[in-house]
């Protein structure tokens, strides 16, 4: 599917985050010829599938098919290879298995960037512990001495995606990615989920705010348009050649 | 000079910060083509000249002729363009004259990106101040009602170079700039200021601790050679289209 | 107009600003039957005017009228008392006269609570500038020293408002002010703007999502429906008799 | 007891912390008609009983009934109700039973607030747990699909009392709840802390200073007087129909 | 006055600054033979005078006066020496000439630590302004260049010293000083303070939550008796030979 | 080998960490006639010793017994009593057995205070969890309750050493240890790690750096010389007799 020999690799608490807070990143890589993974540690199935559970005899296993059966359909709309880990959410733990699993993936993929939730959020915890999963398995994947078969992992950048209430978890965009030209694809993804339609307005105006920010931050003479962005939060310095 | 169009603006309070802080930027834009401008607010002379007060006979005339000489120089030796403002420093003020004048430069230059000080400095009151100036002026220059006869700005980024003592100032850089390859120039640079000859080793292991960091954040393994970096804190949000 | 005897003080650096950022607050304020006064401390003709300096023979003085205008039509839509003191705007220059003038504005008024900018602003500085004046005003105004012939000031809070990009401005809301039934008239007061017409949809889509944001905050199952909502950064202390 | 139906939530590390720390709160809303839940994690046998531990024959049994009795006789003047759950301090560590147990008690109960420690306190590890374990059984409580039998929890917001040194645990009051007129209660429920009489006078005069702030804050030209009060950090917005 | 010949200065917003917020710091450094020069900057006139006021036929000039006499009263019990610099209170206006003859003060006292306000309050512009003076001062009498006749000042550090709502203004203490043999003396000094008496009681309950808590970091357990202590936020880092 | 009875302890996360950050504080203390306790809690096998896992035949047992015998000889150099606990790295975990040891050693050896990690490194998750380790045996140590035969720890203030990258750790350094004398002896202790030979020169260059900044902070003028430093973030107040 892709005619560039990068990768990128997303890591989503639950099965429906990577479409909300990174869908345009996702969608805009690949048509750029990259190969996007994204884990989804849970499905969401108890804390974010609330719609799903008012219907009649549902059980664990259904609502879990059902968002997993949403999220694989967004999943080939943008473009990215999907896997579904399953260990559970609210509240989510993660093993080190789980840990060494993900280090593993890290190895074999060698990611030129990870996304993943933001380092703190009080509505949630389950997404700072899938941030920091992401990244003790990114330090783990660096050492040499973890899996001597194993290509050590270089250094991927990492970077925070939106969460919902920005200003409470002390999250600060300092990275807007334009994704005008794949927001048809993005609104596609987020229309599979079928179980949270009350964030389907949302998300789409999170994606003008930041995008109207995005031209701001460019300067609004420029001709280039923007319509739409996703903001990200990189958590370590970037090493460039021209300011 | 330049083969290119582009424009940066250097706003270095003293005659001296601006080799110290981003001597090797300035060098590697100019070789690169572009046209940096570099306005030197005061020449230092009563807070930065301590050695040239020890000569006998001094009188502030004579310290400020020294160090504009040698900020002449080491211009010079970067390929930047430099213009002396003498308003003073220790304590630096700066008047609305200067302000408008700086708006003015904005508008004439119409700089990609602008270097200044840190934001906080509490071992140094006019450093903050320079900044200060270098944003009230860019965005008072991105107002249609001010000059109508003159082009509005856009929205180049500000960067704070580094100050004395990062961690005191509240300073984390967000970027690196690989100033390896022009990093004699700098060294040359530095080497003009001979009234200051205690920072040029302190500088030049700046220099050199930046570049094994830099390295570090782009991964040890990767074959590119960083030796000598200057780090940036980059005050607002980047737009990219591949993240 | 007001039943009660309450009032508010809104203190905005330019003459719009009250609208996008506070006219809930103001029209929810004025229905409950207080009186609301609003400051307009300049025109914002000259920073926030892009798009009246583009019409042919446009001078300062025409600007400043229909900016003016504007505003008047919609403080008059929000039911708000309007001043405006011209004091100019990029850069906004605060004189201890302008100063006095609000000490006593404040005594006279005796307002119940002040809104105002966000302390930090790197995009606009006169917002932090206006927010200190009402601070520093509020403080004066408090002095029994002061003006022995009025009433002294009590305490009455201060409120920042939401700037245009919260995070960069380090402006976190502790407060969400439900504006859902006086929606329809900030929609008005702002369609008032017809200079900043690209504003309407954005400060829209914020209401909008605080107004989610809000919603969440009082939990999701509630029976209160919160369409449109303003948020807003108390800079002191709360004093309560129930939690 | 109660006369009304709404209840809250009290989250205490240590049997004495409730005491301390929010005695007033709960007086003061039980006298309102409120039926307040106290959890005391443990008992605080290790860490802070030194004063039992100087007795002879003493054992860890002996010093966990001394505890209860005394946290029992305080719960009882205050007018709370308490369970131990005794689940260990110095080093406290918490189950995913423990969790489940919390969050079973949030869907029975309930709150319409919640109590518990800072989020930080370098002096006592037990503390930021208490809260994380508050905040966590809170956001799982939320969830659809962890209880199908029972009713999900709205959003009762969180607040953390004050800590023994607020500065360094970061801790901000952004509340003041006055307790005036319960003081007298939580004298006489401080006072049964027998084990920790050094902590008596100290605990009174936390509440006088904060009752000076409280009145400060409201303006000390008010009529209304502020002998005691408690200081609270509220984690999340308020959201109000009038400022 | 003193046996050593080392000196201090603390720079006071207004006249009762001093008192009861380094009372204990004079005391205890002249009993151990320091120079001890106290700057009011202003008598607190309009803003902290607020009793005096209410008598009949009170003027600025009176107002002064008395507020003069208390403070050198205060001053002569901790053996200070004091000075007057009367440059006016709500609002505080720093001239460029107070800039300078702070300055001199500098270096003709050379003093070896200095002591002002927080660097943020909220509740009163005057005492971050006096502490920018301080830091203002302290660096400009550093330069060579200033006044060639006289000695450069060294690196004295700075303290803020306690505001009245610690954590609103951002203020951490990292230095306790133990005041409990000059305890005494403060309490006499404090007591010169009749027009603000009902901050005596304030300001002995901060000593002794200040005691506590000093004695809490050195160990409760260590023989040393702190009962009262003054709180320090030391500004810049400490060079040691002994951690 | 202590001709004093003073005792400070350092917890390492890798067997190399003590060496590079805080070499210079542990001979300082040995010739001052202090015991100094080194614990490494594991051997940086895994993530800090790439150099060795490039020989051939290597493997865990004989890259960790390399390590120790760099480890050992380095600590030897610098006369501390050095351990060796083994318990793993990258990632490191800590286990309530590890705690109590810990807790043990503090209570055995009553140390005058601690050194470990900065409290965040996003670069390296084994390095806080040392701090954590540190600071919560800390306070284990002082519950009274918790071993009864031994005697209970005061409040030993605990220092974070230096990060890799100290403004992405927010790692500020608020205290200075002059080396100078004690600067070879860590010259030869950084010579043992024959594996991580490129880091030699960058702690040396940070040894200077924070020696220049060091003489800035005691003033420039003042007689004495420090050429080597090293940096401390102490976490908690310091109680002085004398500003």
């Amino acid at each position: 599917m892709s005619n560039t020999n990068k990768t990128a690799l997303v890591v989503s608490a639950h099965s429906a985050d990577f479409v909300w807070r990174c869908g345009g990143a996702i969608a805009s890589h690949v048509k750029q010829g990259w190969h996007v993974k994204v884990v989804c540690l849970s499905f969401g199935e108890r804390g974010e599938s609330a719609k799903l559970w008012k219907l009649p005899d549902m059980t664990l296993e259904k609502v879990k098919a059902a968002r997993r059966d949403e999220a694989q359909r967004a999943a080939d709309i943008l473009g990215a290879d999907v896997e579904f880990w399953d260990i559970g959410d609210y509240p989510m733990r993660v093993s080190d298995d789980t840990l060494f699993r993900m280090v593993d993936l890290y190895q074999t993929l060698q990611p030129e960037f990870v996304l993943s939730h933001s380092v703190k959020d009080p509505y949630n915890f389950d997404h700072p512990l899938a941030m920091h999963l992401a990244q003790e398995a990114r330090v783990t994947a660096q050492a040499a001495g973890h899996n001597l078969e194993q290509k050590v992992l270089g250094a991927p950048p990492v970077y925070a995606f939106e969460p919902h209430q920005t200003e409470q978890c002390e999250w600060t965009p300092n990275t807007f990615l334009d994704i005008t030209d794949v927001w048809d694809l993005k609104r596609q993804a987020i229309e599979c989920m079928a179980g949270q339609e009350h964030l389907w307005a949302y998300y789409t105006r999170v994606a003008q705010q930041r995008g109207v920010q995005a031209k701001r931050n460019i300067g609004i003479t420029t001709k280039r348009n923007i319509e739409y962005a996703e903001g990200y939060m990189k958590l370590t310095p970037t090493v460039v050649d021209t300011l």
